[in-house]
């Protein structure tokens, strides 16, 4: 990126001034930036309205006290790429896209899609076909559409392909905090790897978490997960359109290339990037990455007030490769003082009861088994709905218990509910304030903590090592096309991989058996629209 | 189970009258009964208070006016036992024995729970070392605890041998429909096996989820899944103490043998049983069950508002072996007339914002994908929450179209959240009422529609033929019991099981290897607390 761009996406993450134009889409975005505490300018431009959200209404871009930091564009297709055109000429800083019809319909978009490029120069330009960004750090919402989300001064970065999955991840219940959400859309100039980049300098953002549907560029890609890395930066990626249906349906809305699952997975490994398989346990890994510490090694004590509970959490933890080691036998000696005679010493610990919500009781229980030489812990709870909350203070209690043995070991720790939701937002917050992951539920729990240690391991070997790249192809381009079966085909051959032999007819010639073929064979059609068809 | 115990199952289960008898605990059952609407008679027992949840108190249970059909008991072991004698002869219908400290603590509660199981007699017992039933139906709460959970009239019925987990299941916020829950605890006298064979004759149970941390005796256990079968009622299992840790801790919790995980997975497998693997999954697999009808294939039509949301649904679809099999040519072509230009008609479909919300719009195009020869439908829909719920009506629009839809092509369907939380109450009862699965996460959606799928398989395939019972040894002993490893060799080699020479031998006999052996060897424990130590 040349640094006048650099300056300009600067200056729309972050800007003084912002200019929302088009009509409904626009005002929303005016309303949002309010609700959001927006603290700069808003200069709405609409030639029939005279106000938007409370603004006064410019007529045009032209008319604008300066060149505006930030442009959310909401406008039909032609006038936005003349629109931007004088944008630029004015020196404005960068421009959201929301307006669609570009690449993402095919050919016809492809045209005005380059046009729009052309158009804007050195500016910054976040889609097109995007809902744009939430800055939560810095309070900008160039965002079309309600959205919750909450920020405690850091938090997780999410960039995403799908803008409805964005504004779907602000309306999530897990008090995940947020710092960055871009709904990167067509990716037409910045790219999900630009925005890593950027996003990296910032020191409030914990961990970045990327929806994908297809990479474009692998050694961007790569570079922007180099630079993660050394910033301590964990990624964690949710990719889609794995499967062949959903690969087609990628080509559609992006125009990404996805597929080649395993090529991905082998890619996300060698890079340290933690990949997960659904929204809940996207949300989850980054929660406990913004939260808490990595662990420094997989041996975790469980805490429960149940057996059920507690065979649960072994279960899901010997799957995901943790130890609940045993205690030692002093540790066990001394907890079966502490306990109720009806309570066994052991690993999870089922405490049993008769000692739930007494403090005096569970913080020395909790100190004697989490001291012993565990990397990191868990205590499983389901908190009472909020209208049945007689028992609410004895939960509290005892994650404050919690609290204070994890703090005293200095040890990463996380509260768990077995169900999702039953841990409400009251203690979430609470817990998060004290640096103690809220989890909800024990399998995103088990499998965020399983991440994450494998994650550290993974950050720690790279470091120690020169980091292997990927191999560069001498061909200049470095953007992935798909090659026919015959170009592939020979290209291999090329490169002295031996192949079976073939012949390319076209149409009839097909009744004619080329001589060097015999029975058994495959007829393969080829075209560029064809990656693979027998 | 004898004619006589049966009849006290139904009298405790459905109670024309309560006592309690105990302190704080008992109360709390008074408390909650009320709670429930409970519409029969509260007697509560106890010899120092007045009254007890503001009813009357009477000193012992002798002085009750006749005696009770179901007992909650909560008071210390050996009073415990005394009183089921006596409520015995006085013929009470049966007790919910809250009481702990029987064979869960070891060797001297073992002799106690002998005791009480012979204190018994004829009566029904749950426990002890259990919380008790909800009897959602018919508006009973044996339960000494705040619960949550509501039921239209039908639902699932939840048994499980951890009283904490019932609980926190009734905490849940997913509007499962709940029908009964039965905390088992020790199972001295009634097992889930005669749960499940006492469930199955109501026929407003649509499911049955066991949370299973082992299974005694695998015969009743057939005995009850192939009479769930005959009912056409899915049983739905989540099994903890897979681990070996968790498999300890089971045994500690409720004296079950768990372990030998595959052969329980073959088991449920045979059995049509469906096995889940956290608590979400159990909840939204049993919402499936119990809401919407079984698919009679795997073809399925999925409907989205966003690329993204459909790749993720294909993905996930394709990995649990559903078919999203692409729409016909003229399906495909009156879906290109009825959709946007930009839209592209697929399955799963996108059917873009511009028609999102308008039923004018989507209605015709709902119905025209989902009556191509689907065995089931599913749209993706993440509602905003509550506070930000300007859109909200839009969304409502969808569900309505997509119920409409659904139920012109007279085939099951769901309504799915990418996030779990992202689908509020009300819309959750709205669909509930239409006999629309209400989906709480993509993933668990897919993956209980897919059980489900399987499920009607197997169904099928057990109803046409007859049902392959299991080999049943001679001995007259149906329970399980470990051997040490000589014994299960012996036993092997009498049946003509092949086995490596061995020999056994003492202490420091090991000095002299014995004639017959030579290296390389393996030395192995022997000894009953020993299933198995090399």
């Amino acid at each position: 990126m040349t640094p006048e761009r650099k300056a300009n996406l600067q200056r729309l993450f972050n800007p003084k001034h912002i200019a929302v134009i088009g009509g409904t889409d626009a005002e929303a975005v005016a309303v949002e930036s309010q609700r959001m505490g927006y603290r700069g300018q808003l200069w709405p431009v609409n030639p029939k309205r005279k106000t938007l959200g409370g603004h006064e209404c410019f007529p045009s871009a032209e008319d604008l006290p300066e060149a505006p930091d930030a442009v959310f564009l909401a406008i039909p297709r032609e006038p936005a790429i003349e629109t931007v055109d004088r944008l630029r000429q004015m020196g404005a800083g960068g421009i959201v896209c929301y307006t669609a019809g570009f690449k993402e319909v095919g050919e016809q978009g492809a045209g005005a899609e380059d046009a729009l490029m052309n158009a804007c120069g050195e500016m910054a330009l976040v889609g097109p076909n995007c809902y744009g960004i939430l800055n939560y750090l810095d309070r900008v919402a160039l965002w079309p559409f309600a959205h919750g989300g909450n920020c405690p001064g850091f938090g997780a970065a999410i960039i995403t392909q799908s803008g409805m999955l964005a504004s779907d991840f602000t309306m999530s219940q897990r008090s995940l905090p947020l710092a960055f959400i871009i709904s990167a859309g067509n990716q037409a100039l910045l790219s999900i790897e630009d925005y890593i980049l950027h996003l990296c300098e910032r020191e409030e953002i914990r961990s970045i978490g990327v929806h994908v549907e297809g990479i474009r560029d692998w050694y961007a890609f790569e570079e922007a997960s180099v630079k993660a890395m050394d910033h301590d930066i964990p990624i964690v990626v949710l990719k889609s359109g794995s499967s062949s249906i959903g690969s087609e349906l990628t080509l559609t809305h992006t125009g990404s290339i996805s597929g080649a699952d395993h090529i991905y997975s082998a890619l996300f490994e060698r890079l340290g990037i933690i990949r997960v398989d659904n929204a809940s346990e996207f949300l989850e890994t980054l929660k406990y990455l913004s939260v808490s510490r990595l662990p420094k090694g997989n041996r975790v004590a469980g805490l429960t007030c149940s057996g059920g509970e507690a065979a649960m959490l072994a279960d899901m933890g010997e799957k995901e490769g943790l130890d609940f080691k045993q205690p030692g036998e002093t540790t066990k000696e001394t907890l079966a003082s502490l306990l109720p005679h009806t309570a066994t010493a052991s690993n999870p610990l089922d405490y049993t009861t008769p000692i739930w919500g007494i403090p005096e009781k569970t913080v020395p229980v909790f100190k004697c088994l989490i001291k012993d030489g565990y990397d990191m812990a868990i205590i499983v709870q389901d908190y009472p709905t909020e209208e049945l909350d007689e028992s609410r203070a004895s939960y509290v209690n005892d994650s404050r218990a919690f609290v204070a043995a994890v703090k005293a070991a200095g040890i990463p720790g996380a509260v768990c509910s077995v169900i999702p939701e039953n841990l409400d937002s009251d203690i979430r917050k609470e817990l998060i304030a004290e640096g103690i992951a809220p989890m909800q539920g024990i399998h995103d729990c088990i499998n965020a903590v399983s991440k994450a240690i494998w994650h550290a391991e993974r950050r720690k070997k790279i470091k120690q090592s020169e980091f292997p790249r990927l191999y560069r192809f001498t061909k200049s381009s470095n953007c992935i096309t798909i090659l026919n079966e015959l170009e592939g085909k020979q290209m291999l051959s090329n490169s002295g991989v031996p192949i079976p032999p073939y012949s390319s007819v076209k149409g009839l010639e097909i009744k004619q058996l080329p001589n060097q073929l015999s029975f058994p064979l495959v007829a393969k059609m080829i075209s560029r629209d064809l990656s693979h068809k027998t």
